[in-house]
Order: C-alpha cells, then structure tokens, then sequence
C-alpha cells in the first residue's frame, strides 16, 4: 500500500476500506507517513468528505493509536458528556454532580481551555486547594463512592488526533465535518466512556456557525456511536449569546452553584436537565426523557446535587466553605459597570466577543504559556429579548485592573441595543440520537 | 500574511494576488513555508484550480525563485520548443537543425529522460563522443555560428519548481492543469526563450489522455504566454500511438535523420514541419504558417537542414561519420521479429506499452541510477490502419539479450489486429495561439 495512491483515491471520491485507514493512522502517528501526505489527504477528505463507515474507521484507528483508559473498576454505565465549547458554557460543573446524585457514575478527564475563557479544570481550580491529580486508586474510589471523580487528560490518550489536529490547525483543514467528528469522537472513546451526551453549540459564538453545519456536525457523531456500539446522544442547543449570565472562572463557579440550588437562570438551567436527562437515560437510571428530566428537576431543587458537588469538591482537596459562601471565592478588586445608553431591547450579545472581553481581563489564555486570573469575568444582566432603559446596568466587568479599556470596548460593541422588540431566542434546536 | 489564511482563501474558492502568490513561493524555495502546507495548498489548487492571472504570477514567481539564462550575447529572436513528452518523440532532433537552418537562432537546455524512454540529450549521446557540457562562451558561439547547441540543464533554474514537483509527485497533485502548466513554462522562461512552441501531446501514451485535458493545458500555457508577454503556440498532437516508427535511441536517431533527409514517415515529417513553421514564424523568418511550410518542406528535401545537424553534432564533439552512415550507430546484438498471428488491420498500437516494451530492452531509466543501452529498442513496422497478413513482421526489437521475453511480451499485448478495417489517426487536433 502507498499512501500516494491512497490519497489519489480520495481525491477522485472514492471511500478508503479499514485497512487502508488503519495503514494511514498507524504510519501517521509512527512517522513513516509525513506530515505533508496526510496534509494532502486532510485536504482532499476537507473536499470529499468521508461516509459514515469511513469516519468511524478513522476514530477507531485514532483511539488505537495509543492508550485507553479502562473504566471497568467503576460499577454502572459509565456516562460521559462534551460540549463542542462556548462562551459561559459551565454546563458540566452543574450536569456532572445532577447525574452523579441519582447514580449515573461520572469518570471525568477534562483540559485546560485555551482560547476566550477557561475549561471545566481552569473554572474548578477556582476553588481553593482544588487539584486534579488523582492516582488511579483514588480516581476509582472517588468515582464509585461519590459517583463523580475528574481529572485532567494525561496519558497517551489518541495520539493520532492530537498530532492530525495540529497538522490540521496550520494547514486550513479543521472546518472538515469528519475530521471533527472522528477527533471528538476518538477522544471520549479512548477515555472508556460507555454512552455519550454530545452538546453541539451552534451560533456566532460557537465552532458551527450554521445550524446545518451543526446538524452534520452531530449527525456524524452519533452515526459513530452507531457503527461502534455506543450509544450517543447529540443536543444541539444555541450559542448566539452567552450561556447564562457568567462568563468567566469562579463567577462561572458561583453560576453553577446556584443552579444548583435551583435558582439558577432558566435557560441554563433548562439546557443542563436536558443534557442530565440524555444522560441518566443512557445510563438506565429512568425509563425515558421525561420522567428523567422531571425527576432531575426535583433533585436540583432538593439541594442533593449541590451537597454532591460539595463532596467532589472536598474530595479533591477544595475548600468546601467556598461552596457553602461563593462570595468566598475569588472576588475581582474593581466592579465596572457598563450601562446602556439608550432605551430599547438588546437584540444581540456577540458570544464570541463577549469571551474575548473576559479573556482581555485575564479569564482566559491567548497563548498555552498563560496563567488564568480567577477572579475576573464578565456578569451580564441581560440577555437577548430583554428590554432595557438607558442608564440600567448591561453587565459587570470584574477586573483586577482599574480600567481595563480594551475588555469595555469590547463588550460594548457585543451588546446591541434596538428599538424593535425581538423574541428570545430559542434554547435548543434539536436531539439526535 | 499567514500561509494557513492563504491555503483558505484557495480552498475557498478566491484567487490569489500576485503578492500572495510570490510571498508563497519565496517562503517555500526559502523554507519558511513548510512542505506540509505547500502540500495542503497543492491540494486545494487542485480541486478549485487558478485563473489564468494566479497561474502567471505562479509561473514568475518560480522563474525567480532562482537564477534565469540571459541569451542577450545571441543575436535574433530565441524560439524554444517544448513537448509534453510522448513514445518516439524524436521531434527535436529534427525541428530544431531545420529550423535552425532558415536562421532561428536555437539555443537549447535538455533533460534526460525519466521513465519509458531517453530524453533529447540520451538519443543524442548514441553518436560517439558526442557531449552537451559546454562552457557559456561555446555554448553562445555555437549558436550565433550554426544556430544550434544544447547543454543539459545545469545551473538552478526555477528551484522552487524543483522542489515543488518532487512535493506534488508524492501528494496526488500532479493532474492539476494550473500547476503542470505553470511548471512547464516556468522552466521555459527562465531557459531565456523570447517564443515557445508547445507540442501538447494526448492520447493512450501521453500524460493528457482525453484531448479536452489537452487543450485546458494549452490553453492555460498560452495564457501564461499572452500574461508575460512571450509568444507561445500550442500544437496538440496524438499520442495514441508512438510517434514515427522507431522508438529507443540510436533508432530514433537513425530516424530523425531519415526525416531530415526528407524520407521520413509522412506523420512524423508532418508534425516537424507543422511545429518548425510554428518557430520560424514566431521567429519572423517567414510571414505566416503556410509560407513558412512549404519553405521548410523544400529545405528538408535539399539536404540543408541534415547539414546542419552534422555540424551541431560536430562542434559537440560527435562523430559525423555516424551522421553520413547511420549504420554506424551503435546496434543491438539481437534483431527479434514479432509476427502477426492472424489476417486483419492493426487497430491499436498502446504508446505506453511500446514504451515500457523498449524499457525493459535497457532504452529507458525505471531509476535515476539506471544507465542506458543505446543500441536497443523497437522498430515498428506498422501504423495503426495498416493491413497486416499472418506471418508478417510487426516490429522488430533490437536486443542485446538473446529471448527478452518480458519485452516481447509486453510488445505482443501493445499491438492490436483486428478483422475491421479501421481509419488511420488524426496527427494534430488543434493549435492554440
């Protein structure tokens, strides 16, 4: 087999087979295919695509790659749930502790974000003593006494996707639905996941702009779980604004909190029962979605969740009594209030640039060699359809400087004031499953 | 400028500028740019093409990529000539003292060949002593003198070219008309040539098997012309069947001289004087094509322009006694007759096959390292629509080996009988200007 002739194959259109597949990851990820014939290809599937077979192929000969974790320590249906990313996304702080609570066991490997704001481990080391670094004994016994354990990604986990993202990044080919789906994919298999809740974002703020795009995007994932036997479950839900009112690391954390107690805003709180519900169906916890959504419901609202969250938090060293008190968690030394300046109903709040305002204050890392500020974000007051008046309070910015004039900017022109009256705009587009 | 913006900008369907174009292929002769995105590039060039402005800007950027031959010391207008590459292409032996003949002054750089069958310089190196390392001072007065030399290809001409072939040989990125025509040109122009004739050969045997792939690439290279402002003509000839009746090297020139002498195969002699017209009327020789013909064809038959090839061979150093006597050319041990088996009409003749036939002979390089037999090859002694009786030789192959039967075999294959009377080839399709 000669990888010219295979990315010859593509090129004209036709399907590579299993074998020709595993040659390309396996020669790939040991070096004796160079990067520039996989560039070539990576262009040609961006142009041809790849069929179902064919996706689920590469995700399998990318988690064989390098190592997997063997979750069988841990009773039950191990559950896990990603999010393709946005901005106030703290959706997994609130799910992960709800499912853990009615026993669908939680074995979380998280990363670092890199971008606008930070990832589920950033926003958690919020909390004081927090750390991530658990010993596969611990990790295991955490997650079967609390059902809720999570650790940052080490390992050798795919190390064909992380290479071909890399490659992908410099070489305009990561807008490729396959390519997506097979990385995304390839990671939660070698992480010994079961079943899998997708969150696929879609918006101006979020990786999929189009809900088409979206659509193909969680198409292609679940048709994976499919050909490999795990169940996959993909909520597309919107990402044109922020999610919820938080957007940083341990406001996002105080967010969570109150979700958790039940007053939390109604949007996030609805996306994160239904993402729970997915879940704890597939972990053949209840019966079908809406008893399980109902019964979640109740769980948040009798404070169980919160008390589980605390336990986790405890278990992994953190402070609990900053759970008890968020106002104990890390507080920005100014509070910059930016007021609308005229009266009307907002009709827009740019996610994307809402994130990069936050990252401006230090939420978040331009570079990997960045360190994150805790205490700075943004609070908003508004989401989009609300009416506002001239002089109320849009948002907060905490920062740790006393004028932080580029992240203002910033924010003001995300926020869009209108005279016409607009609708809210809708939650969740489409399951598949 | 950021290569990754740029491989996305081709992916995406706009045309690069000039700017970009060279700021691309400075970074990647520089090494700047690595093989990787070059390759990623390649790959998107393929699928959404160039317009005939990007493929100029391509072409000068690789003609200054490296160094370019002044023929300002050669008095008169510089015609260069330039096929596609074909079985039995022995045109250049032929055009270039004849039109050298009527005053076009001809100052040539060869390759050798690569593949079934010698280049130019291979089938000149069959007359003893004959040599093509010239110093520049001999180089320029042979051709003020005779109006012909040739030197191999020496020097750094159109590196990034270079570079960027061997890159799209093991990419699948050959067959794209954008870059195969601006690869071709640019080595042209940086050869000094002030016009250039094409012969764009298509067929069974030439790279461009369907004519329509042929005439795209004429036409782009002659848009590349039009752009920088060089003549360029483009003749687009068949290749379904080898051209002439000899094919190997000592052979073809043995033929090449019978054309010369005006006794030439009349399809042969036809293409010579078609693309020799083409030269001397971009050489401002004759007025226009017709003249110019019929000029040409009353110097074959006077022996002038065979002549002229004596003394280019001569003051290369070769032996004109192989000239006066061709027999005296190096000749193969063995002269193996294939016969047909049956009564009918030669409807096939595979150029390629016939190629490969006389490469396994020892008349082609399957590597760079091989070496030569200059004495072996095949003489066909048909053309397709020729009747052939049972018994009747249909090639003879000239063999230093007693029983090459792999290239008998593949001979045997190559040649077609049929019991259907079928039309002989057309010989030029078209011709772009």
């Amino acid at each position: 087999m000669r990888m010219v002739d295979l990315i010859q194959k593509k090129r004209d259109g036709f399907a590579l087979s299993k074998e020709e597949i595993h040659f390309i990851i396996e020669g790939y990820t040991q070096g004796t295919i160079p990067d520039y014939q996989m560039a070539a290809l990576a262009m040609a599937i961006y142009f041809r695509g790849m069929d179902s077979q064919e996706t689920s192929h590469l995700t399998m000969a990318m988690v064989q790659s390098g190592e997997t974790i063997d979750l069988s320590p841990i009773k039950g249906i191990k559950v896990d749930k990603h999010s393709t990313g946005g901005v106030g996304d703290k959706t997994s702080l609130i799910v992960a502790p709800l499912v853990a609570t009615v026993g669908v066991p939680v074995a979380k490997m998280s990363g670092r974000g890199l971008g606008h704001t930070g990832g589920t481990i950033d926003k958690l080391e919020s909390i004081e003593g927090f750390q991530t670094e658990l010993t596969p004994e611990q990790f295991f016994r955490n997650v079967n006494e609390i059902k809720l354990a999570l650790v940052g990604q080490s390992g050798n986990l795919a190390p064909a996707d992380k290479k071909l993202y890399a490659l992908r990044d410099v070489t305009a080919t990561v807008n490729s639905i396959p390519l997506i789906a097979s990385s995304i994919m390839s990671k939660k298999l070698a992480s010994g996941a079961d079943a899998i809740v997708l969150d696929v974002k879609t918006g101006s703020g979020a990786f999929m702009k189009k809900l088409e795009d979206a659509k193909a995007l969680a198409e292609a994932m679940v048709s994976i779980g499919k050909e490999l036997n795990r169940q996959t479950i993909a909520v597309i839900s919107d990402m044109n604004q922020p999610l919820g009112y938080e957007v940083g690391n341990a406001n996002e954390v105080r967010e969570a909190i109150e979700v958790l107690k039940g007053e939390g805003e109604a949007g996030l709180t609805k996306l994160c029962l239904t993402i729970a519900a997915y879940m704890t169906v597939a972990g053949q916890i209840y019966p079908d979605f809406d008893s399980a959504y109902e019964e979640l419901d109740k769980v948040l609202r009798s404070g169980q969740a919160l008390e589980t969250f605390k336990r986790f938090v405890q278990a992994q060293g953190g402070n609990p009594e900053q759970i008890d008190d968020p106002e104990k968690l890390p507080q920005a030394s100014f509070h910059v209030e930016l007021k609308a300046e005229e009266d009307g109903y907002v009709t827009q709040i740019d996610a994307e640039a809402v994130g990069i305002a936050a990252m401006l204050l230090g939420a978040g890392r331009a570079t990997k060699e960045d360190t994150i500020d805790h205490a700075v974000g943004i609070t908003l007051r508004k989401k989009v359809g609300d009416p506002v008046q001239k002089g109320e309070v849009l948002a907060v910015l905490h920062s740790n400087s006393e004028q932080p004039a580029a992240s203002i900017n910033r924010l003001k022109q995300a926020i869009v004031i209108g005279k016409e009256k607009v609708n809210k705009l809708p939650l969740i587009y489409d399951v598949l499953q």
